[in-house]
């Protein structure tokens, strides 16, 4: 049998991409071969060295192919804050809202003990080690509202607890969103907005 | 200034892909990060060897990494008929049907004066010549329904009827495709299909 074409081994690589169907692939190949060669030749570079070379940060868990990742380099983040997120696409989402000046740490997970995936798969005992080193005053737990998400922040709260009494510990606000619909929103969603109701 | 992370890198290098956002781009990154590293170093491997080594067949401009593509090579595809395309991408929907199985030859474009696309940019001398050797009988000019296609395919039937005046050359036929609703098909198909109506 002779090998595949080149061609269909591209559309067939490109599939590997979330999102990405064999008609989407054969888009981009044909794409990349009528205009954009040195696109493709430069994607082709970057990827294999991020595949390489990306590893986790020494002290956040956040990607980079350094030691430390770029937050935790900056001398002008906030050392008495640290926001507990489950991965790093969640550091991306909370930078953009561009109100946040403290540290993260990144689970890459959440607990889920049938799984295998217990405290130390989610480097709890380096999140612990990273807060006694810091002395942070607050911890906002920024895991999903998912019961696995909930389940992790509770671990979390009894086990920095333990570590430093006073330590402060939080959650993210939960109700309706901007520019949300009240007709539109699960009622769960609605009980607890309707629970947790602010003075204005 | 230092360089931009490795991770930014690539999310922007992915942007290059059609139809792949900023959003979409992150997703990507992030899933070949956490869950398919492999499948970014193969992908990284066929981009890079396809980018360098796909040119055009000898015989019909398709995209191949050899001299002839495979379907130039193959024995049992009738010699007697070509099939005129303007884009690669047209012989895999052709050849998707699975009805055609003459030889193809690809434009890679269509004619367009105002822009410095002339005969040769598209390969009609190429094109004369295949059909001289191959000394075929029938030629289908699949060019596309439009301005440019329809242009292009009066310009390539002038040309083929002063090399062999008996030669067949034939458009694809028009009409209501399968499937489609007479209330939302535009009016220029509805009257072209009236015009060409066919006995059953």
């Amino acid at each position: 049998m002779q090998p595949k074409p080149l061609l269909t081994q591209l559309v067939e690589s490109l599939m590997c991409l979330p999102g990405v169907g064999r008609k989407s692939a054969q888009r981009m190949t044909y794409y990349l071969l009528d205009k954009d060669r040195e696109g493709g030749l430069n994607l082709s570079q970057t990827l294999d060295e991020s595949m390489l070379n990306i590893g986790n940060c020494r002290s956040c868990r956040d990607y980079t192919e350094n030691d430390l990742c770029s937050l935790c380099m900056n001398p002008k983040r906030d050392n008495s804050l640290i926001c507990v997120v489950e991965s790093p696409a969640d550091i991306t989402a909370i930078e953009s809202t561009a109100t946040f000046s403290g540290h993260y740490f990144v689970l890459m997970g959440n607990l889920s003990p049938l799984d295998g995936i217990g405290p130390d798969e989610i480097g709890l005992t380096q999140l612990a080690n990273k807060i006694k080193q810091q002395g942070c005053d607050e911890v906002i737990v920024a895991t999903s509202a998912t019961v696995e998400g909930e389940a992790t922040a509770h671990f979390i709260k009894s086990m920095l607890i333990n570590i430093n009494p006073n330590i402060m510990i939080s959650r993210l606000a939960q109700g309706v969103p901007i520019g949300g619909e009240l007709e539109y929103l699960d009622s769960s969603t609605l009980s607890l907005s309707l629970a947790n109701r602010q003075s204005i």
